[in-house]
């Protein structure tokens, strides 16, 4: 293999270790925010957004070169076409940590409505999985990315958790409906971070294997194709 | 250019607009449903959830074949990579029009809590956001994709509208709250919808163009680059 071509992979997985550190970082910063009633930490996740947004672009762009000039085939088609879309991803991440954040400073306006527990809680582990996927992604590693799609469900039973807690402080007491309504989407956002963090995985798994997870293929395409 | 590749693009082509109007038709029944207080309905928007993501991984599958055989550059490259982003939001738009159909299988379970009409406006709106896009796509109308990407702002702040209403609902009456958080979640659902054909609108101008208009890079690149 072309030595080039190696260095220009290696950016690209660089360009990408590093826009999964900055979403990571501001989905933590994010939550801080709303636990801790900082709104300097929110501040942090706005701005970190702008170059979130940036680096997807400079990977698109450096994608399609390398599709363009290197007409890559087999595994390093693969790593390409998983670069863009685990930009993608990581994009939304970067944009769910900002609504996240959006609602840590609208709550700063009113008294808190409890201690945060389980938010935290799944906010580190959406963190978790994003940074597993990327280690699966960079060290081709199938294993840590089956791992990760399986820690989904996790986050969603943690999800419904919060959603019920919260729906008992609304009908107690209507005064807290508008803050806890803020905190059900707020379980959401986590909710969606994993599903991003369980596609980078899904990604991985069709990278190194060269066949696709997504949707339990295996069994459905027997199902439902004629 | 070879007529064996223009009859693969055509082949592309083809399954993204059947693709497009399977979610499209999802949308439309989940919402009816809700609205019809019909079963049914919903029964039919979880059964072309398989169909839609088995067109995802066909599209995915096409598009990485002809990235490996026909090594295509410029606008061609273009377009193919565009076919998977689209591929890949239109599948979201299918998995949020199950959401949709969830929530209206629930709602069934209680009375109704009022009629609806704002969220089948945000839904048919929504629907029409995705069909501009995927025309926008086939005709390599860059102008159709801006009008889309536009009218973003309409369905979020009719989804404000909605999310407000149902607030007075619960605070009034907190036996309503349980119904009126699924309907608060319905209008997240839709202001996704639209901002999946937002992104598609804009692949579509950056198919065209050959220049990204995400998140207004034209003047951020100023403002954040070093």
């Amino acid at each position: 293999m072309d030595r080039q071509f190696d260095a220009e992979l290696n950016v690209l997985n660089e360009n990408l270790l590093h826009m999964a550190r900055l979403a990571e970082e501001s989905v933590a910063l994010a939550v801080r925010s709303l636990k801790e009633r900082n709104e300097t930490l929110a501040q942090d996740v706005f701005k970190r957004e702008g170059t979130i947004n940036l680096l997807e672009i400079d990977i698109d762009e450096l994608c399609m070169r390398l599709l363009a000039l290197r007409q890559p085939v087999a595994s390093d088609l693969r790593f390409i076409t998983s670069a863009m879309k685990i930009g993608s991803d990581l994009e939304r991440v970067g944009d769910l940590a900002v609504n996240i954040a959006e609602v840590s400073v609208e709550l700063l306006k009113q008294p808190p409505l409890k201690p945060l527990i389980d938010i935290p809680r799944m906010a580190s582990l959406a963190e978790g999985m994003i940074k597993d996927a990327l280690n699966a992604f960079v060290n081709r590693d199938e294993k840590l990315a089956r791992a990760v799609c399986e820690r989904d469900d996790e986050v969603d039973s943690l999800n419904d958790q919060v959603f019920r807690e919260l729906l008992t402080y609304m009908m107690e007491d209507p005064e807290t409906i508008n803050r806890a309504v803020d905190l059900i989407l707020v379980g959401r956002h986590l909710e969606r971070i994993a599903d991003h963090a369980t596609n980078i995985g899904e990604d991985v798994i069709y990278m190194v294997k060269g066949k696709t997870i997504k949707h339990h293929i295996e069994e459905k395409q027997c199902e439902n194709k004629p």
